[in-house]
């Protein structure tokens, strides 16, 4: 999303030409390299529309057996940080009541998180992806955990109220084994709706091709959440087999894959007044 | 416990000698640096009594008000390693009921194992102290978590128990989440009762200071867990404040230690026949 993100101005440009791999080279030199540093500046300019074919990454076109998403809009993403502070203690001599065990209070926390979702809407996801336990090892009661919880929703307010929520179960846990939660909500953003002429546009290619298709919303970010904010923007989703994504086993059929281009060359050249749809 | 390991037999003196540090340095070459790689074979002689004195590294003591524990073994220990298998996937664009998530489980089983001691006997302790999640970043559903398990207990009978308990507990949290759980119960070091004349010895010596205490078990390893096997053994404890170890925090007042090395004087004394406790 780095390209969006510029031209859309979310991004420096200069932080994103500095930007390195884990081998120190930078986007600047690469470009140059490959012969993809260009003469136009990277920069918002009159634009009838953007539009994105991608494949889902989840699970619901597959499951409903339902050829194409029309993507609405992207979901709201809030990132937080919890660092939990127990005391660290030999796992031989240490009574369990005596315990203050930082893994204790970020295992209640994984299964609140678990917890919040249900609660709050069925649209909405919570992952605790990242948790590191200090000093991991065997016979020491960990006394210091850091770990992540990502909460994501079509609706701020449900975001909202998620983070609430997720802040009192932090606490109980954390009182009920006498270690010490820091919460650090650092990292948020806001629901992405599309435009619905455009979204309409998918719509109606998808009609057009006699294709079956859901509304539906993205719950992972793409460039069309940056490109959103300078043109009326929407999605089209194809199949992912078994939602997966970003592994080996990321699959989508060539006859999905025809009927998503397809869809999106006839909601183009509707956009661009090149072709009228029913 | 490297000196008492080869001493006892239980570990083989190439393979002390071998052990290096993470620089690579050898227990040879650093025994020989230092002066200390004596002419004397390393090995079981006819010997009257072992006895250690020892910070108790837990709270026991110091909670009761009481000067001395006199150790009559050390707990059985066993530890296990758990590998736990879900399914990857990407944190936003997978529904909640979809997910096989690895650290689900894990948090089930951390949960498991704090109260299992509670089920099978007040003197057990169990730890979950290593977790390690994959690929451990906040966007990413946890496909694969390694985690430990260390139960410890005075009694053989009651490790089983727990070992049974902790089978059916982890087999439970992965049929909830649809995760696949290995587990290697991999390492085991039976109880080690002490000799009852030794510790009644280290009593007497107890006595005869009017030093008060309480007999009591060892949660942690000792040297005295390896002589025990080639001669007679026990040990004294003195109190740690809060039951702290191995950390910056771990104290022991002088007068505590005083009192410890007087225990130990008497004892030896009487046991090598040099003085008679009454």
């Amino acid at each position: 999303m780095l390209g969006s993100g510029v031209m859309a101005g979310k991004i420096d440009l200069t932080d994103a030409y500095e930007l390195v791999d884990r081998d120190g080279r930078s986007v600047r030199d690469e470009l140059e390299r490959i012969g993809y540093r260009g003469e136009m500046r990277c920069e918002p300019r009159p634009m009838r529309a953007y539009l994105e074919l991608h494949i889902e990454q989840g699970p619901l076109l597959e499951e409903a057996g339902i050829e194409l998403g029309i993507v609405e809009g992207i979901v709201g993403i809030s990132w937080t940080r919890i660092t939990l502070e127990g005391i660290q203690d030999h796992a031989g001599p240490t009574p369990m009541r005596s315990r203050r065990d930082a893994l204790l209070t970020a295992a209640d926390i994984v299964r609140a998180v678990r917890e919040i979702p249900r609660t709050v809407s069925r649209n909405m996801v919570g992952t605790v992806g990242a948790l590191t336990t200090f000093p991991n090892i065997p016979n020491a009661i960990p006394g210091h955990v850091t770990m992540s919880v990502d909460l994501r929703d079509p609706r701020a307010e449900n975001v909202e109220r998620a983070l609430e929520l997720l802040d009192e179960a932090v606490q109980a846990a954390a009182d009920r084994e006498g270690t010490v939660a820091t919460v650090e909500h650092y990292w948020r953003v806001p629901p992405t709706p599309f435009d619905p002429a455009v979204v309409h546009a998918c719509e109606r290619a998808a009609n057009a091709l006699g294709a079956s298709y859901m509304r539906m919303h993205s719950g992972a970010g793409h460039d069309a959440q940056y490109m959103a904010a300078i043109c009326p923007t929407a999605m089209i989703f194809v199949p992912s087999t078994q939602g997966r994504s970003h592994c080996e086993e990321e699959f989508t059929a060539m006859e999905s894959v025809e009927m998503g281009a397809n869809a999106l060359l006839l909601a183009a050249a509707e956009l661009a007044g090149e072709h009228e749809l029913g």
